[in-house]
């Protein structure tokens, strides 16, 4: 995705999928342009938070990274959570974790461990990690257990209360890795390399592709429940796979290449990192906003189905990678079991 | 809590806890001072174990330790057993396990990590007690996920079953660490110092302190379902959370001082440790003396919300400790994680 | 086992077993022979398996053994299909699972840690294992967690694809075991010694076994309805316990033999590889074969007792094994989870 055709991508798929928007063209072709739209402006708004990342300085780029990286995500969600489709959200942000931990993480151990016997990293970072998306998992587990006795009112009040411990524990776990323990995080660090722009054009940039992606995500976000319907899709599918994927694609392309280089340390922290930012940081902030959205707002109170593919995907991950070192056989793994959760959230 | 002051606040509560008592002063005004003096009776039923362990000699004063070491406990539960409070009980069991995981273990992590970068520990000691809690998480869910599909009399049944099997394994366990592998736990042996009074005083002393306990465990014990209607507070929180810190104030406070004095390993040993004796050893005892009392026997199956707590507590602090080195931010983790639970529990 | 005894032991009871079963004797009388005789055939199998094996070179040898090592428990199986008798089948695998984890493992480490004070083995194997089981673990949750969603039909799509997906991934750990990454086994192998036949006597005697074991497991299977009924046992406790300690018992004797001979690394091999046989390779040709047979087919539901028992051995045999090391109280804790189990499916 680099260079000039990327460029031209970008501004292709972005001008036809408003063109199909705009000429109201047929909902399934909106929604596969629009699709296509997303992963170039995503790619974009990656390179752009990067960018402005590095004039930044370490501290300040590092945090930018932790906490926009996924703001193409946070973007199509925010659209959905405005349109009241709480399931689609849960569902996507469902997909996203299990797509980073099983799909992307998948992806780069098998395809790297293809090109070298044994891969290793930093087991410190991954047994911090770990320890990360356990709490993750047990604050999303937690009020679904304990939602049957509550009353709305209540679980409203769990949820806030949950997303606020949520949001406060992950600003802190950068201020644990960025400031008084960043010597954990430094050893193997994700490539950034020079700057494509200059300061000024790359806050420019950031600021245009970040209205580019809400541009596209509304698009896309208008097609869905019509291409649902049509297709006889639920929405725990499309929500879990299809946007999921079409929202990581960036994230998904990154980490493979940076296995094939021999640095499972940088796609570990790319699959990992972005599941854990959606899990502490992305899914909290959506509950926190649709508070005052108006309207009911949503709670934090997953499905069964959602939860247990969340809590299979964490405790697989964890198992193959506390040991430090992987090895074709364990991406495999990854993607059989990826492959059984589509196969199921298909099927429901 | 050394010295003269200590004992003139033992002596002062329990007396003011008396006079509230056989005076009928107001029932939340009795709760709180008996809860005050229960804090002082209980770290003087501490201080008294372990100066007679002290002349007992080490292996049988090991032996008393693990066995009495959670004797207040122990004495209060047996006053809730005996009113039929049932449900308090366990939820006062819930509440010492994951108060002692999360809490007392999460303030000394956190506490110690802010003065000392990392801390470390034996792991081998922290993977064997992981493996005994895991019986302990075992024992209580399989109880809960059978007893639907069970007859009372099949349930109390198991309950005995279990029960006995439970203190067979801890005995076997202290054989083990006592005994058979006792050059595991030595080497990072908890301080015991010089007994305070000699031998005759010492045994005296356990016994005025077990009949303090019992008296202002039953005065506790007494006015607590008028306090909880009052409130509006409902037993689970009450027994989890209330009775718990009280009845657990003294293993709190010297777990936290062995981590600020760098021993991370005591601290941990004592946290972990008064976990593993509640599961292993206070749980099925008291199932086993409420066969004796006459009755309906107490059960060992706990509700859902019980479980979910024990269980997400076991597995963030076998994760935590798993790698034998803390710092800050496991800490906060943990606290982060009991503060979750004590917000739902308070909702439910 | 070994010697002319055991010859003897194999002609008798089989014949005996025939008679019994020829001339209608008594239903216990029967099952009672023919459960000491498969316990025969089922060693006389292993070993015609293991000869033939050394004569088929390393590799295919290794696949043989992999694949044929639990060729009994198939037989009986297929019978249990054959007669519709879904439920204790899959009880039936549940037990071997738990039976080779908390039994077999149990009584190895037990044992051998009453003779070593502490044993070890290679951890990369270990961990290894333990991702498979995980992945056993995850395509036996996740359907049943999602069946409640699903028709019939959708039920029967989803084990089969499932099904497929697992012994697709059971013969890659084979390439992955045996060729790309072999030495990772290599380091303790479990020992075959000679050969004690020729190779076209193995053969023959492979055949012959096989014959053997269909005939005895048919017989068997035509006298469990009666039995259980009389006992009043439930088919679960049947399958679970008393088929799969019958069906395993080779195994069984094996690894805590290598236990005692200090060979801990071959002991956890026969113990968790034949558990990951019976979940990724004898369950999923099962329910692929019943597909064939016309009928209804077996899906890959099971129980929540049965899943709860799995879930409970895999997690405690995790946490016991993944240090590489063993010690006669581990053993115990395995024993003493496999008797909960007991009793709590015994009172079903």
């Amino acid at each position: 995705m680099k260079g000039k055709l990327f460029y031209v991508g970008l501004i292709l798929t972005f001008a036809l999928s408003a063109v199909a928007h705009y000429m109201h063209l047929n909902a399934t072709l909106q929604f596969v342009i629009s699709a296509i739209a997303i992963i170039f402006v995503a790619g974009f708004l990656g390179k752009a938070t990067e960018s402005v990342a590095h004039y930044a300085g370490e501290r300040m780029g590092g945090f930018l990274n932790a906490t926009f990286g996924n703001a193409a995500e946070l973007i199509i969600a925010i659209f959905l959570v405005k349109d009241g489709m709480f399931e689609v959200v849960k569902a996507s942000l469902t997909g996203s974790i299990i797509g980073n931990l099983l799909l992307v993480l998948g992806l780069s151990i098998f395809a790297g461990g293809l090109k070298f016997k044994e891969q290793s990293f930093n087991v410190k970072l991954a047994s911090h990690n770990s320890s990360l998306m356990i709490l993750g998992v047990i604050a999303l587990f937690i009020p679904a257990i304990f939602a049957g006795g509550l009353t709305t009112k209540e679980t409203s009040s769990m949820s806030i209360i949950v997303a606020v411990l949520l949001v406060a524990a992950y600003l802190l776990w950068l201020l644990f890795s960025m400031v008084t323990h960043k010597e954990i995080l430094s050893e193997e660090a994700i490539e950034h390399g020079e700057a494509p722009w200059s300061k000024s054009m790359s806050i420019m940039f950031l600021v245009l592709a970040t209205v580019m992606v809400a541009f596209t995500s509304e698009w896309l976000v208008g097609t869905l429940e019509e291409v649902t319907h049509k297709f006889g899709l639920s929405e725990l599918f499309v929500g879990a796979f299809l946007i999921a994927i079409i929202g990581n694609a960036a994230e998904h392309s990154a980490a493979v290449m940076m296995a094939m280089k021999n640095k499972m340390g940088a796609a570990v922290e790319i699959a990992i990192g972005s599941s854990l930012q959606i899990a502490l940081f992305v899914a909290p902030v959506l509950i926190i906003a649709s508070f005052f959205m108006g309207g009911t707002p949503m709670n934090i109170v997953f499905t069964t189905y959602e939860l247990a593919a969340i809590g299979v995907a964490v405790f697989i991950t964890k198992s193959i990678t506390q040991d430090g070192s992987t090895n074709w056989y364990e991406g495999l793994l990854l993607l059989v079991v990826y492959i059984i959760l589509g196969v199921v959230f298909f099927l429901v």
